[in-house]
């Protein structure tokens, strides 16, 4: 690598070299940018220094190594501890902690305050997926689209970047929304699994069963969101509420029969019989949305 | 086409002419089989005759009419309705009708007994998908093996094939099993939904994501797999419980900011929360699976 290719790369500061920050620091350094770490116990950003990075004495000194400063600490509570007192004036602070969009909002407030630029984001990947582009992991942000812009080359090194929108807390609002959805899909697959755990049936034999037919499945999101958009539930609809309540039975009664707990599947049936009993027998299953919404009832 | 050719198709009857029914018969009827038709209501059955159906006096003149038999209507207990006191004497039976694994079995012993052979099935399609090739859709099957290997190529023409076992009850038991997945995956959409719903974000920029996303992580369902085959839940865990329980707290914050219910997500959560409590976070979260089964509480 020469000089000049060095030179072009953004130098930065990472505060926090746990499993994800560790990560990505390896995958900046490996990428030829100077890295500064810092972590509170610093025996464990030493095995970085082996590998090219600058280990910082203080958070401080971290953050006046650089103008870009990014956070992968535990949680939003340890990001205010770690940066407490020092000035960040003139700063560009990326945060990869993982918070709330509430937590986003607040700390980018908080950070322009103190005179830095802000960027929230949401992580979608392990650290094995770090550096590794064709693992599909990637990194939402959102917030100052400045910052973004300036350093969207540096910030798509370790993972693919999607920027969505100014509002610092729609990073962390996309991200739990994504990691809510799989916790359901992945609710559904151990139900799934308890349901053949009884039966001569290899689980290896029917995953690929149900992953194609999630895969086959997922994409009814899109016709869901088609009508949330226009507000209309019924057009066009092929299995309308009152149908899916009476299939819902056979799963319950199927659960029962083979001695799995419902406790997986009854939130959602029973959500969808409210619904009906409300009248919205002819429209398909999404306007359940209407009832999660606290602020209604 | 050549009398030769239609000759070579098995001629079929149908019992019931519902939706699904009637879609079946059309399909059938365009491929060139001869298809005799029974409805209780017999009006619900006129159309088809205008498309080249026989319709039948009775369900006791349809049996009558060939040796193969297929039954969609609307639950099993139609079915004993139905064929009650009608003699089944070298009939194959194929139950399109959806049923538990139990009701399964306990129809192909039924059968047995006024004998005919007997194939259950669980349709995974909807209507528009049957006869519509690349449509993802397709039918489970099991119990005689014999009879699905005769029949194999009639039973084709409306859709994909997929024999899982002899035991009767198997067919239901899959189709029960994704089902039951795909409504958790459903739970978990329209959680999404909702926590973005306060929001200026367009349910169709959002809805690409979370299908992406989805689609993404399904397959973890093989590692399950894996795991409950080999009963380690610990080698390799990347996320382990104890990591995934401190995230499913931002999760259940998030959607208490957006003011959206938590009860498509706390079941989940707790059963996780139970596992881990039991001295378990080291492990990934298939083990929660072994807390589904009632048998062992
Ligand atoms: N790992 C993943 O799979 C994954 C995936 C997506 C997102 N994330 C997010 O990435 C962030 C980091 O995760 P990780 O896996 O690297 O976690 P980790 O291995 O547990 O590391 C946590 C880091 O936070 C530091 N820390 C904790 N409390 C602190 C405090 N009060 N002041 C200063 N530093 C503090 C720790 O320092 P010490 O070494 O001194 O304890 C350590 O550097 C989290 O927000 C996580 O949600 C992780
Ligand atoms: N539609 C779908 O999306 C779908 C998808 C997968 C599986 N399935 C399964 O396919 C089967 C048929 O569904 P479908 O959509 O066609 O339902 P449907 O339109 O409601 O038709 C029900 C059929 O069952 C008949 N029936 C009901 N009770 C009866 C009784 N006691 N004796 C005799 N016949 C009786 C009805 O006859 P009448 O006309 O006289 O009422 C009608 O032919 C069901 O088991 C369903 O679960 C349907």
């Amino acid at each position: 690598m020469t000089d000049t290719a060095v030179a072009s790369r953004t130098p930065l500061t990472l505060l926090g070299t746990g499993a994800m920050g560790t990560a990505l620091a390896r995958v900046w350094l490996a990428a030829g940018h100077e890295v500064t770490v810092w972590n509170r116990t610093a025996a464990r950003a030493e095995a970085l220094a082996a590998e090219g990075a600058r280990v910082a004495a203080s958070a401080a000194e971290a953050v006046t190594a650089n103008r870009l400063v990014i956070a992968c600490l535990l949680d939003d509570t340890s990001v205010g501890e770690a940066l407490d007192g020092i000035s960040l004036a003139g700063r560009d602070l990326v945060n990869l902690t993982t918070g709330t969009p509430a937590e986003g909002r607040a700390r980018a407030v908080w950070s322009e305050a103190r005179g830095a630029r802000f960027l929230d984001a949401g992580i979608m990947a392990v650290p094995p997926m770090i550096g590794a582009p064709g693992s599909g992991g990637y990194v939402f942000y959102s917030g100052s689209a400045e910052l973004f812009e300036e350093h969207r080359d540096t910030l798509a090194v370790p993972a693919g970047t999607r920027y969505v929108g100014a509002d610092p807390g729609f990073a962390a609002l996309h991200d739990v929304a994504l990691l809510s959805a799989m916790s359901g899909m992945f609710a559904g697959i151990a139900h799934a699994f308890a349901l053949i755990r009884p039966e001569d049936i290899a689980p290896k034999d029917f995953a690929p069963l149900l992953v194609d037919w999630l895969t086959a499945m997922a994409p009814a999101a899109h016709q869901s969101a088609e009508r949330l958009q226009s507000g209309d539930y019924t057009r066009g609809v092929v299995s309308n509420l009152a149908m899916q309540v009476a299939g819902n039975a056979t799963l319950l009664r199927t659960a029962e029969e083979q001695q799995v707990s419902p406790e997986l599947l009854t939130p959602y049936t029973e959500l969808m019989e409210r619904r009906l009993a409300q009248g919205h027998g002819d429209e398909d299953e999404t306007g359940v949305v209407e009832l999660l919404d606290t602020r209604r009832s």
